[in-house]
C-alpha cells in the first residue's frame, strides 16, 4: 500500500480541474518516511482518494499525477503507460523512425522523455519517479521497439531542482556513435551522446515540412541553428540563405548542407536581427521568410522586451517580402501564448501597411502532444502567413 | 475620379486597426449620386485619404475596403487580385483541381467566392460591387485556368441583405452536368448548378484527409453529409458508420460510398445525438469519432444553448472511445470561437473523467485563409485530439 499524502482543498480542485500538479503549498501532510520517487496516494481532507501520483521532496511541484483510479502502480503500469505513447506515434506517424515516443505528462507520463533515432532512443529522467525506474524504461522501449541502443542524457539543469545529479551515458547496448536521422527526405546529423548540443528539434519536425512546401524562388531562414528549415526549403527554392550567428551550429547547418549537397544553400553568419534590418533596406526581394528564434521569453518579466524583439524580427521580414510572400514564423516561448504572438504580428502588419492571410496555425508536432486543461504541455506556436 | 464618401473617427479607427469594412452607422457623407457597387475613395473628416472601396446602399457594412493605396482601381486591378488568389492556391497545393480559389475579403476580395472542380469553376458574387463585375471574373478565371465553365451559384439568401436577387446559372462554356473530383484518393459526385445542395465542403478538404490518416478498426463519423470524413476513415478503418438524419444527404453518402466501392461503410439515418447516447451506454467499442455538425449557433443568443449542444456530443463521444481513441471534433459556429470550443471540450473530458491529449488544431483549409485582425473571417475550428 502507497503512503497517504493528504492535501488542502485548493490542491485538490486543481486536480479536479484537470491539472496534475500539486505544489508544496498545497500539501497538508506527508508522512516523514516517504521517499523522493516513492508513488503515493493522494487524498483530500476528508481522507476522499484522488488519485496516485509520484512524490518530489525537493521540487516546488511536490504531487505529480499518474492516475485517477484505485489500481496498482507497478512496472506493468509504467510498461503500459510507454506502450500507449508509442501507439500514440504508430497512429499518426506510422512506422517514422525520428519521433518523440514520450511527451512527459502529455503522454501521462510525468519527469520522462524520450527521443527515437531508428534503433537508438534517447531518454530524459526528469523527476526522481522516473529516474529511479530508468532501467524498467529503457528495457520496455527497447522490447517493444527492437532498439540496439538506449542512452540517458540526463546532463539538463531542470534535474537539479530535484536533486538529481546531470549525467549521460548508455543505459542498453552499445555507444551509437555520430548518427543520420532524416526528416521525410532531408537527411541530418547527429550524435546523440557526445556532440555538444544535439541539433534536433523534434519539435518542430513537421514544421520544418510544411514550410518545404511552399518554398520557391529565394529563402532565407532565419535562427537556422543546424537547417531543419533551411533544408526543406532548398529542396524547391532556387536559393537559400541560411542566417545562424553561433559558430557551432553554423558549423552543424554546413554539415548538413553538405549531407543533402544542398548546393543553393548559402550560410550566412550573422545576428538576424542585424541582418533583417540591413536587407529591409533594400528592395523587397525575398519570397519566403522562416524566424524560428530561441525563446525570447525565459520567464514573465522577460515578456515585454520579448514582445519588442518578436515584433522587430516579423515586421523586417514583412519589409523584405515580396507580394505574395510566404512568412513562417514561431515562438517557442511558453510565456508568449499564441493569442500574444498574434498580437504582434498584426502589430507588425499594420507597421508595414500590408494586409497578412493566416494560412496555418500550427504547434509541435503530433509526437509532442499538448495535455488538455495544462498550458505548461503547450509552447511551441508557428503561423503560416501569406502577404498578398 | 471616384466619388469621395467621409467616414467618422471611429471608423477612420476601425480601418487603421486593420479592418476592412466600414458600417453605416460610421458613414458621414456620400454624395447623393453614388451607387452600390461603385468604388469610392474614403476619407476622413480632414479629407485624408484612407483608401478606396466598394459602395453598397442597402446593407448595414456600408464600404468594403479595396485597397489602403492610390491607386486606379479597374479592370487590371481586379484581374490582379485573382491572379494573386490562384497564386496562393498553387504555392499551397500545387495543381490541385479541387480548391476555393477566392474567400472573399480575405483574399481582398470582398463579395466574391469562387471554387473550382477541375474544369469547372461556382462563383458568388455577394455584393454589388462584384456582381456587376462577374463577367469580368469569369473571364479571367476562365482565361488563367483554361475552365470549360464558369457558373453562378448565387441562390443565396445573403445576397438580398444586398438588394441582389438570387440566381444561378451557367456565366461561360455550357451546363457542366454531373461533376465528380477527389479529396485525395477519394472520389466525389458533385452537381454544381442542379443539386439541391452541391454536398461539397472545401473548407473541410483538408481535415477530411488529415482525419483519415488516424483511422483504424472501427469508425464513427456523426452528421455525415455527403461522407466527406466517412469516405477518408474507410480507406483504413475495418468498418465505418456514417450518421446522418437527412434522407437526401444520406441518399449522396449512399451514392458516393458506391462510388468508391467502400463496402465497409454503412449509412445510418438518425439523429446524431440519439446515436450517440444509445451507443454510450454500451461498453465502448469504438477507436474514432469525427463529430462535424451544423453550426448550433447561428447567432450570439444561441451561443449558450449551442454550448450545451456541443458539450453534449463531445462527453458522447468520449464515452464511447476505446482507450487510444481518437476524437475529431469541429465547429462551424462563428459565435463559438476557438477558446470556447477547447473550454467545452475541455468540461466534457472532465465529466467523462479522462485526460485528453491535443494532437492537431486545424481550421478551415489553406484556401479558405483567415485575414489577421478579421475574426469574421475566421469561423471553422477542428481539433484532433487523443483519449489515452
Amino acid at each position: 500500500m502507497e503512503p497517504y499524502v493528504t492535501v488542502t482543498r485548493r490542491g485538490a480542485d486543481r486536480l479536479a480541474h484537470g491539472h496534475p500538479w500539486i505544489y508544496r503549498g498545497d500539501v497538508e501532510s506527508a508522512p516523514a518516511r516517504v521517499e523522493s520517487g516513492d508513488v503515493v496516494t493522494i487524498q483530500d481532507g476528508r481522507r476522499k482518494f484522488l488519485g496516485k501520483a509520484f512524490w518530489s521532496a525537493r521540487s516546488k511541484i511536490a504531487l505529480r499525477l499518474l492516475t485517477r483510479d484505485e489500481e496498482p502502480v507497478d512496472d506493468d503500469f509504467f510498461a503500459e503507460r510507454i506502450r500507449s505513447a508509442i501507439d500514440l506515434r504508430r497512429v499518426a506517424f506510422g512506422d517514422e523512425p525520428a519521433v518523440r515516443l514520450v511527451h512527459g505528462e502529455a503522454d501521462l507520463l510525468p519527469g520522462l522523455v524520450a527521443d527515437r533515432y531508428g534503433d537508438v532512443a534517447v531518454v530524459q529522467t526528469l523527476v526522481p519517479g522516473t529516474d529511479r525506474r530508468k532501467a524498467l524504461i529503457a528495457d520496455v522501449l527497447a522490447g517493444e521497439l527492437g532498439l540496439r541502443t538506449v542512452v540517458q542524457r540526463n546532463d539538463v539543469r531542470v534535474r537539479e531542482l530535484e536533486g538529481l545529479p546531470q549525467e549521460k551515458g548508455v543505459l542498453r547496448g552499445e555507444a551509437p556513435g555520430a548518427l543520420e536521422y532524416r526528416e521525410g527526405e532531408v537527411r541530418l546529423g547527429l550524435d546523440v551522446l557526445e556532440g555538444q548540443k544535439t541539433g534536433a528539434f523534434l519539435d518542430q519536425r513537421e514544421n520544418h515540412l510544411a514550410a518545404g512546401g511552399y518554398a520557391r524562388g529565394r529563402c532565407v531562414d532565419c535562427f537556422s541553428y543546424a537547417g531543419g528549415f533551411a533544408l526543406q526549403l532548398a529542396r524547391r527554392a532556387s536559393e537559400v540563405t541560411a542566417v545562424e550567428m553561433q559558430p557551432v551550429a553554423a558549423g552543424l547547418l554546413r554539415g548538413n548542407a553538405a549531407r543533402n549537397r544542398a548546393g543553393n544553400l548559402s550560410v550566412v553568419e550573422a545576428n538576424a536581427f542585424d541582418w533583417l534590418r540591413d536587407e529591409s533596406e533594400k528592395a523587397p526581394s525575398w519570397d519566403l521568410v522562416v524566424l524560428d528564434p530561441p525563446a525570447f521569453a525565459k520567464n514573465k518579466e522577460a515578456v515585454p522586451a520579448a514582445r519588442r524583439g518578436y515584433k522587430e524580427i516579423n515586421l523586417r521580414a514583412m519589409q523584405i517580402l515580396k507580394p505574395g510572400g510566404i512568412l513562417v514564423t514561431a515562438s517557442c516561448s511558453y510565456h508568449v501564448p499564441e493569442a500574444m504572438l498574434e498580437e504582434i504580428v498584426h502589430e507588425a502588419a499594420r507597421d508595414a501597411g500590408r494586409p497578412v492571410q493566416v494560412l496555418e496555425r500550427r504547434g509541435a508536432g503530433r509526437d509532442h502532444p499538448v495535455l488538455l486543461g495544462v498550458p505548461e504541455t503547450r509552447y511551441l506556436k508557428c503561423f503560416v502567413l501569406r502577404l498578398p
